[in-house]
C-alpha cells in the first residue's frame, strides 16, 4: 500500500509541554526544504470532531483513535500529530494503526512542575481548582513513554534549540 | 573550475544587527539536512589572521580581500561570512571575487538605534566615548546594501523567525 516514506511523528507530552510549538516550528523549517507535512492538533481536534468526547480514560483513547483515522487520511508525506495522548495504551494503538514506514513516538519531555507554572492556557489552574474534570498531571495520570523514538527535553534547552533539535532528528530518520 | 554547486552567504550589517547569531543557526539549519557549511565570522579574523589591521577605509577593504581568500581556500560547498563590509565597494569586490554559483548578499538590517540600544559587546559605549574610532554608524559609514539577494529583519522578529526565514531563502536558492 506505501510505496514511498510516509512519516508520522506522534508528540506526546503533557498540556504545555511544548507540542504544539515544536510541531509549528517542525513544520515550518520541514517546508523550506520542501517537505510538506500537516499538522493535526489535539486541542484543534477536540474542539471540533471530537467535541463529544470527555477526558475519561476511555473517551481519551476513542480520541487517539480518531485521530490515528485523521492521519491515515491525510495524504501528505509527513503527518505531524501534537495530543497529549497519556497512556502507553494509546500511543502504542498509535504505532500499530498508523500507515506510514516510519513512525516516531517523540515524547516532549517537561516536568509537571514546570509545565504547570508555564500555565500558558491557564487550565492548570482550573484544573486546581477542580473546574476540569480528569486532567493530565492533576486529576488524571500521564505515563512516562517506554521506549520513545525521540525526545526532546523542553524544559532547560530553548524553543529554537528544541526545535532544531527535533529537525535534526526527523531529518536523521528520514536519511536527508 | 567549479563543477557543482557552490554557494557563500554574505552576510553584512551592522554590530549588533545579529548576523553571528543568524550565522550559526543558518550553519545548524543546514547541518540537519546534511549541506556542511563553515562559518567565516569578521569577528574571529579580526582577532586572529588580521589582527595587524585597523579599521580606516582602505584597512577594511584589505580586511575584505583577506576574507575573500579564506572563503576561496575552503573546500566546503556552502560558506557563511559574517562581516560588517559596510561598503558598497567592499560588498561588489566580495561577489566578484569569491570564486561561487551562488553569491548571496545578505542584509541584515536592524537600525543602528536598535543595535546601539542592544550593544550586546559594549562596544558602541566604547565608540561614543571615543575609546574606538572609525567604528562603524558612529565614526564610520555603513552603506545600505543598493541590491542584496536576500534582506532579513532582525528588527522586530525574533531570533528563531529570522533564522528560518534565511535558512527558507537560501534553501530556495539552493534549489532544495
Amino acid at each position: 500500500m506505501i510505496d514511498k516514506v510516509r512519516c508520522v511523528v506522534w508528540m506526546t507530552g503533557y498540556s504545555g509541554s511544548g507540542k504544539s510549538t515544536l510541531a509549528q516550528g517542525l513544520h515550518e523549517m520541514l517546508s523550506a526544504i520542501n517537505i510538506h507535512s500537516v499538522i493535526i492538533d489535539g486541542d484543534i481536534i477536540r474542539q471540533q470532531a471530537n467535541a463529544d468526547l470527555s477526558f475519561s480514560d476511555n473517551d481519551r483513547f476513542t480520541n487517539a483513535k480518531r485521530v490515528v483515522d485523521i492521519v491515515n487520511n491525510k495524504s501528505t508525506d509527513l503527518v505531524i500529530v501534537s495530543l497529549i495522548s497519556p497512556f502507553n495504551v494509546i500511543r502504542d494503538y498509535a504505532r500499530t494503526n498508523c500507515i506510514c514506514n516510519i513512525f516516531l513516538e517523540t515524547f516532549v519531555n517537561s516536568s509537571l512542575e514546570v509545565c504547570e507554572k508555564r500555565d500558558s492556557k491557564g487550565l492548570y489552574k482550573k484544573a486546581r481548582r477542580g473546574e476540569i474534570v480528569n486532567f493530565t498531571g492533576i486529576s488524571s495520570k500521564f505515563q512516562t513513554p517506554v521506549n520513545p523514538d525521540i525526545i526532546i527535553n523542553t524544559e532547560t534547552t530553548s524553543v529554537q534549540e528544541s526545535t532544531l533539535e527535533l529537525f535534526k532528528k526527523v531529518c536523521g530518520y528520514l536519511k536527508l
